[in-house]
């Protein structure tokens, strides 16, 4: 359809944590919004970098190398494929999100949330 | 480096219009920033989508089957691949772009803007 995707909008559609909605489909890859609250757990895409952009609140990536990279409103993050990491967010994080369609979320299919297009 | 990818930052370290600069790198795309002032030309990428989400100002982009996406900030549209348009800002657009890496802004290489990295 020939219209434009309002992040904010399709954001107000949903309040599960972690729970990606995709919103577009692009090269081959899931773009997605996502509501994230509390801590992830470790996990690791072999297969996909991950694309992450804040567009409110704020994000903690911890990264396997011991560093965390803290994201807020406008900044972005790519974490590249095969390094572990933990998304953290102490208050709510709303984010777009890419990755290569059928990349579970999770970094395992049996805990992956199911995909849902919006 | 591990560190968030401030955009308006980044979009602040240059003026001119029609010249994207990568600012990260996500599974074998440049991620861009650009400015956009006035009318582009119409041109086609046949090898990949093209992915803009408007960050300030507005963008118009008509396509070939004559409609015309209009997108304000926060909002997202991805021109097929192989499909012509035209992207056009009557007032300034910010935008954040992504392409496959090696893809012309402008459809072709002789006329493409170089590759920036920032």
């Amino acid at each position: 359809m020939n219209a434009a995707i309002d992040l904010a909008g399709k954001l107000a559609t949903f309040s599960e944590a972690w729970q990606p909605r995709t919103v577009s489909l692009f090269n081959g890859h899931d773009v997605m919004v996502a509501k994230l609250r509390g801590d992830y757990h470790w996990h690791v895409h072999d297969d996909s970098d991950d694309f992450f952009l804040v567009l409110a609140g704020s994000l903690e990536i911890d990264l396997d190398d011991g560093t965390t990279v803290t994201l807020g409103p406008g900044q972005l993050y790519v974490v590249p494929q095969g390094m572990r990491h933990r998304p953290r967010a102490p208050h709510e994080a709303q984010i777009m999100l890419i990755e290569r369609t059928g990349t579970p979320n999770s970094g395992h299919l049996a805990t992956a949330a199911p995909r849902r297009v919006i």
